[in-house]
């Protein structure tokens, strides 16, 4: 019942609209179109205030619990309730719905919905048009058309954008980011309800695989300090095995605890949730193919279980063609450029040439995984995933090819021409250091150097207006410093990833470093662990500090990163296989037959084939599936009401009989 | 509203009690317990026919549809409602249940287990014991006492079991067993409604093997027939490629059509069922212990967590024990002793020898199988498996353990010592020819000996009975003839299992046979291929004529053979690039050191524990698991009668709306 003691006030959202000129606000008040959109704001139920900023003027928006409510419920957002079913949400029956570990009733993500779809939702329900003016510029507010979308595209509306809670924001700088003493434990929940799913689930991801590395890191140590003399030939099997297990039970633990997490936060397990995601995915996501032909899905069950089966197969067939263009054309384009570049790298003499030769290397490689990046964008969309991360999930798929080829070819260059693991070894040494120091560098500066940018161009561009006027121009509100920091975006397929990706990707990158030639350097786990003790932090002040607010995403897992993490571990149980073959045979004398290579090759890619066949085609056809997703829905809009009716009232006899006890 | 329209009166259990001495029968009609249990019958509500047979009698039951309906209700029976969620049954609310494709209400299984529910439930309700009496034999059923069990224990009532139902069995004989024409189709939806879901379940998998075996048998069968001069080399390879792609294939289809078959039966998709299947599973099947904690789940939430690791991960460790158990087992004692028998038998030449070399071999075999099953129940026992089903499964693995080993060894080492792939294919042609032919004589012959050895001993019983009295004896009621028939059990591990297991067994020997020495013998696919053609009619005639009418299982998949099979193609894949290795190296050039051959060794360990250790693991941790069906419990049964009541009212609204249209 203590529905109205909480009262959401916090400004969650910013609305960024050009300042008007001066003279402009004496003649035309009563139509700007700025103050009309105010009044729309109002009139839905938001709390607005309007913050005048240096160049442009910020509209703060919040919403009350009811308003947000009401949106929900006209959303059909699916919340959990007390009886652990999800449920449609109705403001009326709001006791019957589990309230979040922080007390509130809904999520940021779900939040962040409501208020798109409060802000994106005000149409012209007039019956004539409506004559907006900003300017001296007029325009018309056609019937049916949705105010904010004309805005944007009469460039008034310049950007919305979740704005950060600073009481929250400094609380978790305090006990998140700069908390060092017990390096790997984080306040998980407080992330959740501040960030919501999908950055919770990388920060635990990367807590619990940091704590896992301390085991390795001991061992990996251990094995470099201590000399085992003639033992040191089976102590490094011993390694290989051990680290292998080790890898082998992290993934799965980690879905374990992924599991329990979205318990504990009341989120469905994601083997139910292909039906809960379709509806949840971005408010950007157009509508899905296949929801439409659920919607068609009619009385004669043959044909359209062939027509499902169609589609289910020309989309499988699509990802299929996908895949293979960007394997064929990474191995035909991209290896040959990448092993031309580690031989000239080895046979030229002159270091200025060297490092000319790495300074086009490094724009080449820049400007390919750009390109990748787009082709791959322009693939999918052929694709017919179900939900945008499908989508992103895809795309990562994709994309880290390019960044897996790109990171260790060269390293099994040397590893193959050298056959020496000394060398193998400072080539490992140089590229751990080099790139987790320069990433985290670039990472942190980067977005300080853009908003720096973006500061010193809104600085000249007022300056220029006002003339040379004296003086430093000083950005005192918030808002506005918040609207000139960089958003968390990710260096590639901006559509579909955001920030995490680029997160993601340096984490596999390092395992998979550590992981495929773990037998030539044991202790870099150790410096993988130091490391990622840092990037906990790093990463949390970048969230925090560096950038926008980031839009909450509704993924519940890491996605297609499990997969790449046991990829990455196949793989590296046949490299350091390969590596321990040349530790042995130093001497060169074990040989292979090619029969017998062609023969092995043959087994290992049909042992694969058979580990990998079970993902490319489900169990559950996809008409099965359909069907059943259409009549879990329909059972849910019969009964939704009712259950909830029947939660809510039962828990209220309770309090009653609660009372009646009590007197 | 057509409920009243159908009426079961099918008798579908039979119940055997001894026939009275004739003198006994004048004394004390009154009190005389078979007639009093006939009573009981009637009062429960069953239809009851009494059958005099030759030695004993037999009570014939049936159920009108309302009967079953109350026992349902009783039993809280989750069936599949209209709007697609599986709900408690109402008697009441039997509008909103789905009918069977064959239009009755319950499934045979469901109806099986109201039977057992109905007569097992009989109790002594009243409040003083009552006195029973037999062939002038008293005793008495104590207040509180199940009728049948007592009963039981005084050795009168001597067997219940499922009658066939001669319409059904008839139409059945005709359309599946006898109809030779189209070989692979069979009338999967009858076989289901005539003996539930496992048997159609297996029936449907060999016909879809059968059917995909044509593939294979067709190209084995042109690399037999025509000869490829030089490319012979090039095309095994390629044969070898092509039936393992087929290997992966198929287990993956299968699971797809699976899981499309239990959509068209209405069945819960197998990933919900572990709820549904532990509160199903098979009348004799005990408390589980998993049960009973979910009931004690209390508000101490961590410390409960922290008691369902325990217990999960201890049930895992005895399944890891267990499973380790019989590993080594097998491989020191079974291992050797095959191989001895191998070796002797390479090694003596008198054929007399040898010949009783076999006869003591196969009757140790026998003897160590036996031993083996037994071991392998006890120790299931000590695992804390969700219900019988998944027991069920634990035995399958444990005891194919024993038949690979059996099966297969000798052909490895005849393998291995010729490296000669002539000599291999006559060891595979015996073994095949005289395992097929062998079993299929054995299963067909040995149910008919059974039961003639059964008359024969009933007629010998009754005339030293009646003294040498004239002429041969006739059954003439078919229930007494039913009785007679062996019951479908299997050869191992009765106590778990059905003579289902012996003809799953029968195809998984078959299948690693056929595809383990694939490039040694191409044709034997068209061999399986002729057989299975044939086992379908033969297993088809064993059900309806050969034996009684099995007792319905609630399995709802093939189970462990589904993982059976796919560690069999994971076998072949290693085994078959051996055979490939040991053709083109028919000279023994091709050598390998034993340090590499110790890493390949390592390698594909660590390969297949990577892709093994999902299965051991689960995703989803015990405890929240335990949570989510408590609270999926819970909601259920919160709001089934209200759902049920909506379900069916809205039915009926509609019904009166298209009444009304039709005014």
């Amino acid at each position: 019942m203590n529905v109205l003691e909480e009262e959401q006030t916090a400004f969650e959202i910013g609305v960024v609209v050009p300042k008007r000129n001066v003279k402009a606000e004496e003649d035309e008040e009563a139509c700007d179109c700025v103050e009309f959109l105010v009044n729309e704001f109002r009139k839905v139920g938001l709390v607005v205030e309007r913050v005048p900023g240096v160049v442009d003027e910020f509209i703060k928006l919040a919403a009350p619990l009811e308003t947000l409510g009401r949106a929900a419920a006209e959303l059909q957002i699916k919340k959990r309730t007390q009886i652990g079913m999800d449920l449609q949400f109705e403001w009326e029956e709001v006791d019957a719905f589990v309230r979040q570990p922080d007390g509130s009733l809904f999520s940021w993500c779900e939040r962040f919905r409501c208020y798109r779809h409060l802000i994106y939702g005000i149409m012209n329900k007039r019956k004539s048009a409506v004559t907006l003016r900003f300017d001296g510029k007029e325009f018309y507010w056609e019937v049916g058309e949705h105010l904010l979308k004309k805005l944007e595209s009469q460039r008034i509306v310049k950007e919305v954008f979740p704005l950060h809670d600073e009481v929250k924001r400094k609380k978790l700088l305090h006990t998140w980011a700069l908390h060092w003493w017990d390096f790997t434990s984080q306040p998980i929940d407080e992330i959740y309800s501040y960030f919501g799913t999908k950055i919770a689930i990388y920060f635990a991801f990367l807590g619990m695989y940091t704590r896992w590395l301390l085991f390795p890191a001991t061992f990996g140590l251990i094995l470099q300090i201590f000399d085992f003399g003639s033992l040191q030939l089976l102590v490094l099997p011993l390694f290989f095995i051990s680290i292998t297990l080790w890898a082998i039970m992290f993934p799965q633990f980690w879905k374990r605890k992924n599991v329990a997490l979205l318990a504990r936060w009341h989120i469905s397990y994601p083997i139910k949730t292909d039906l809960g995601n379709r509806q949840l995915g971005l408010a950007w996501s157009s509508p899905q193919s296949s929801v439409e032909l659920m919607k068609k899905w009619g009385t004669d069950k043959t044909k359209e279980k062939e027509m499902f089966q169609r589609i289910e197969w020309f989309g499988r067939l699509m990802r299929f063609r996908n895949d293979a263009i960007i394997i064929v054309s990474i191995i035909c384009l991209q290896l040959p450029f990448e092993l031309a570049y580690a031989h000239l790298y080895e046979v030229i003499e002159s270091d200025i040439v060297k490092f000319g030769l790495t300074t086009v290397y490094l724009f080449a490689i820049q400007f390919f995984t750009q390109l990748g990046g787009k082709i791959s964008v322009k693939l999918i969309k052929y694709e017919n995933n179900e939900n945008t991360e499908k989508r992103a999930d895809s795309l990562v798929y994709k994309v880290f090819g390019l960044y897996f080829m790109q990171s260790y070819i060269g390293i099994f260059y040397h590893a193959l021409l050298h056959r020496n693991f000394l060398t193998l070894r400072t080539v490992l040494i140089q590229r751990l250091l080099v790139s987790e120091v320069l990433e985290n560098l670039v990472e942190n500066t980067l977005p300080y150097l853009k908003y720096s940018y973006k500061k010193f161009r809104v600085r000249s561009k007022k300056k220029r207006e006002k003339g040379s006027s004296a003086g430093k121009i000083q950005f005192t509100s918030r808002v506005e410093k918040e609207y000139l920091k960089p958003s968390y975006s990710a260096s590639i397929g901006v559509e579909l990833e955001d920030g995490l990706f680029d997160d993601f990707l340096e984490l596999a990158l390092q395992f998979g470093m550590i992981m495929m030639f773990a037998c030539a350097l044991p202790p870099a786990f150790a410096f993988a662990a130091l490391n990622n003790i840092t990037e906990i932090r790093t990463d949390a002040l970048k969230l925090l500090v560096m950038h926008k607010r980031p839009i909450p995403r509704v993924s519940t897992t890491i996605g297609a990163w499990s997969n790449i993490f046991q990829f990455l571990v196949v793989t590296s149980i046949c490299t350091n296989c390969a590596l321990l073959v040349w530790l042995y045979d130093q001497e060169g004398k074990w040989k292979i037959e090619p029969g017998l290579a062609a023969i092995l090759v043959m087994e290992h890619v049909l042992l694969l084939i058979k580990f990998g066949f079970s993902r490319f085609v489900p169990e559950e056809p996809a008409w099965v599936r359909a069907n059943r997703v259409k009549k879990a829905t329909e059972a849910e809009n019969m009964c939704s009401k009712q259950l909830l009716r029947n939660i809510s009232g039962g828990e209220r006899a309770v309090g009653a009989s609660a009372v009646k006890k009590t007197e």
